[in-house]
């Protein structure tokens, strides 16, 4: 056992997806596509008498970090730090419970593999109704494209081979577990079919174009983001929204170009993985 | 179509392996479990009238790299340059055919997906009877544990979460060739018993242990080999050969303790991917 061990997990913006729901949580999940970030979430594990979580020094309840714990039977002080917009469609919970299983099997010497951990945040991030596709494109890294739902072995990914600065404006909330709660068939009609096109096609111009038509036909799109999709576009940019987040994102300088004043980073192309710590 | 673009394959060395022959050969390859590396070969495409391979600016036969080209229906110069030593077990056949997949699709727009292009490489190296497990290892980077033989989707892999610095030391070429052409029953079997070492416990000291193990059953340790890797474990470190190469790879500090003057890197925690170039 150390004393501590420090993760980075990649933020993660989904471009679009289908839900796929399923008895087993580990089987559950989406299809769909997204990059991930550069921007992106730190999480440092500490043996404790009790469970408890901060993000950027603030006491939270996280249920996906708190049921990582309790499914590796250990207590924690799990404590992250992020310059991404929580509640915006960054994957902010799915990074603190990857971060959370990568880094208490470190501490604690629990002896799982990648896989097993990414199958245990998955779980925790699924029966908590906090996201269905994150955890396992963060583990993943690059432009992932989610073939089949689930952690592993169900589930399967493949990548689109680029990488690209990336700009993001946050206009608020959008709570995940009300829209994946909800009635999702034409929302996960429009997500298969987007999914086809950059099956077909995977490349980031075709990303970018399902993403928009599946954000148009899925009905999610607030005034707000719609228009600033547009002024990008006018401005001779790319950009589409972050799903599920009130959240626009743009390749290059599309917002900039625009006359926004946005967040920049790039696509990560690496998967989550522990920094610093961790005896192993 | 773009001017260039550059790649960036981490180095990797096999602990153990285990031989999967196949009619397909994206279906053959190995299982086993070893290190990816941040000593690694940047590969450079440019298209051209003929294809072309250069080594750190020497002009070689790559067979596996004419048929990722040939495959794509492609001709390009080629330029890769490394720091690696050529034929000691880093895989640096399997790093130039998968470098030249990512750049060739990129530089002639051939819109493959990473595991297409995963795929090819793959299938180019087991062809060219120049390896059977390393691509695979290095488009995912990490720690990986190859636990099913073959490229997506019928190879499957994990990994063990952990990071540490690497040393090594290449006292001369093993040809893959000639020993994975030859009857490869026992080595074979020794691969087995290492991968359910590290299957049941996914962690460092345990890959270590299993990898010594497997060099010792499966006969491949030279005389210089077998001296330093126990010198190393005199002066209380851990060390093994990398398969396959007359090439000891230390953990830590292992072999400067024991007096050597390795060459030192650490694990490389992202694939293969792109660094420049790329219209995408």
């Amino acid at each position: 056992m150390t004393d501590e061990a420090t993760a980075f997990v990649p933020g993660h913006v989904t471009g679009f997806f289908s839900v796929h729901p399923a008895d087993d949580p580990t089987e559950a999940g989406s299809r769909g596509a997204g990059l991930t970030l550069t921007d992106g979430v730190e999480v440092t594990v500490r043996p404790a008498d009790e469970t408890a979580v901060y993000l950027d020094d603030t006491s939270i309840e996280m249920p996906p970090v708190e049921r990582v714990c309790s499914a590796l039977g250990v207590s924690a002080r799990v404590t992250a730090t992020t310059d991404l917009p929580v509640g915006s469609g960054f994957g902010v919970s799915g990074a603190m419970a990857l971060g959370t299983a990568l880094t208490a099997n470190a501490v604690f010497d629990a002896e799982l593999s990648e896989n097993e951990l990414v199958t245990l945040a998955h779980g925790a991030e699924v029966q908590s109704g906090t996201g269905l596709g994150d955890v396992v494109a963060q583990a993943r890294g690059g432009l992932p494209i989610r073939l089949e739902p689930g952690a592993p072995p169900a589930g399967t990914l493949d990548g689109i081979p680029a990488r690209t600065r990336v700009e993001y404006l946050a206009f608020g909330e959008l709570s995940t577990e009300t829209v994946i709660g909800g009635d999702t068939d034409a929302l996960s009609q429009a997500g298969t079919e987007a999914l086809s096109r950059v099956v077909a096609e995977p490349t980031l111009p075709q990303f970018m174009y399902a993403s928009r038509r599946f954000a148009r036909e899925a009905g999610l799109l607030t005034e707000r983001v719609r228009d600033t999709i547009v002024d990008v576009s006018e401005a001779g940019g790319e950009a589409s929204m972050a799903m599920l987040g009130q959240t626009v994102f743009a390749l290059e300088s599309g917002l900039s170009d625009a006359g926004y004043d946005p967040a920049v980073c790039e696509t990560h192309h690496a998967g989550a993985s522990l920094v610093a710590g961790g005896r192993e």
